[in-house]
């Protein structure tokens, strides 16, 4: 069994190449849920929602959210009624949120529903969200009045990550109990993968829910991880605006020093082969690969390095 | 001061006519909405919405609902998951019935909410639920083990309306409570028009709900109905298999029979002149009018005779 740790779309496009080096039947991917929000009543959870189109083979190629080919029909029509629309929510996409909203409000565990939306898609790895209890991102900027607090997807999308940030929580996470199969994912897994997500607010909320941390930390020999940092930038998202206050370093080495504890393993761009002994002195064995995955045969490649680096 | 009692696409098909004859403004539409059924965990009122999609200039022109140019991408996105989706419901409409069932959750009364649409889509008449309590159409239909329940849309849409209907109730409407303005307008109106519906499940709910059929028996002489059957036949719709299995005659007299205790006066088409007398006998005034509208002229020309008939 292999277990992954996954954010939003870089995951994703990674997602997509282990699963054509592996038996998908034996994946189990644990994806960070702090994102998820509801808009129009509807419960949102883009992160589930861009690991299950990718792997579908059904997510938009190129933007990094939501499906191919979509339309926004609804979403105009909410306009309409004055409803906010900055976050955008396709049409055929909201039948997964209408879907889900419903199945929630019935009583069914996002885990449950999860594993419906997974199975009505065709999937073979098992999708799990990190926790069924409710979990929130919340991004504390700087206001011109002082600080002002703001949902992950307020910051991201709706203000363009432009507001600078002061500090970074997880609300709930104390009182999250990880979702049936996470813990046991990792200790059962042979190799537990972090996906190339943003370490802050993508794989951070995931080591926020009490036992994770620990369990990976047990693990830690088997635990290899993909920077998500190429030259000091991150390949999507905003991750350097989200590292630098927080006091990580905007590179691998930052990457490395955040994931120390529970990783045996890192690897880095080949952009950043000069770094490898600052993270090998970090106690973390550094392995350099082509990280930017341009196509489903370079994160084929990059999942079979990655492997390799725990094997 | 005018008032107007409607179910769906006919009676939306009057009132078109009748904007365009009297000053808006003073319109109150008093709508049904024991058809109003939940899909995919949304709230949907089809009369509702027929009416301010109709007098909106919105409605799909031929159909009978919903609004004109929609596509159905989140509907077949639902299919994926199993959603029936036998009711179809737009992607633009949707954007309806997520505003209404976000603002019902947050406790807004549906009355508030429906105010809310109207304004939205730039309306002058004040459209009105005939409750903010939740009245359901029962129809009982004779099945091959016996007598089944359906609620309304499954009867109508899904079925076809073609298993036999036994008996009609209206589950929910002795408790029911006439939303704010309904009886108020029944009271204060000129003129109060029982638009051309189905006297069972369109207009028979309004009439169930209690105060209104005796507020309407006091101001009788002041009430008058158009005939939505012509020649023995519904204009759209199912009225002859719920008026027939009722012990209602499918005739402009089997309407002024089921009206003769609220309604002075009925209009009915030209082609059932020779029946006139009939009605008269029953009580009613009788006034014969073309009643097919075909377009906004004949509903306008249709809406000045009815409007002359208590006049």
């Amino acid at each position: 069994m292999l277990a992954a740790l996954a954010g939003g779309v870089g995951a994703a496009r990674f997602l997509r190449g282990l699963v054509g080096v592996t038996d998908p039947s034996e994946l189990v991917v644990v994806v960070n849920t702090a994102d998820d929000d509801v808009f129009h009543g509807l419960h949102v959870s883009p992160d589930l929602d861009s690991v299950v189109y990718t792997l579908a083979g059904a997510a938009e190629p190129t933007r990094g959210w939501g499906l191919a080919g979509e339309t926004f029909r609804c979403l105009e029509g909410l306009e309409r009624y004055g409803n906010p629309t900055w976050f955008r929510l396709g049409d055929r996409d909201l039948a997964t949120h209408l879907y889900r909203t419903e199945r929630l409000r019935a009583g069914a565990p996002l885990s449950a529903v999860t594993a419906e939306v997974a199975r009505a898609w065709g999937l073979q790895p098992r999708i799990v969200p990190m926790t069924d209890d409710r979990v929130s991102t919340v991004v504390t900027v700087r206001g011109p009045d002082g600080p002002v607090d703001l949902a992950m997807q307020e910051w991201f999308v709706r203000e363009r990550a432009e507001p600078p940030v002061v500090a970074v929580r997880f609300d709930g996470a104390a009182a999250a109990r990880p979702a049936p199969g996470v813990l046991e994912a990792i200790e059962a897994a042979g190799t537990i993968v972090v996906c190339p997500s943003n370490p802050v607010i993508s794989i951070g909320p995931i080591l926020a829910v009490p036992g994770v941390r620990e369990a990976l930390a047990r693990r830690r020999e088997h635990v290899v991880a993909v920077s998500p940092i190429i030259a000091g930038a991150p390949v999507k998202g905003p991750a350097d605006r989200l590292m630098a206050p927080l006091g990580i370093e905007v590179s691998c080495v930052g990457v490395a020093s955040a994931y120390r504890d529970i990783c045996g393993a890192l690897v880095l761009d080949a952009a950043d082969r000069h770094r490898a002994s600052e993270v090998e002195s970090l106690g973390l064995h550094a392995v350099v690969a082509e990280t930017l995955m341009t196509d489903d045969r370079v994160a084929a490649t990059l999942a079979r390095d990655t492997l390799a680096a725990v094997a």
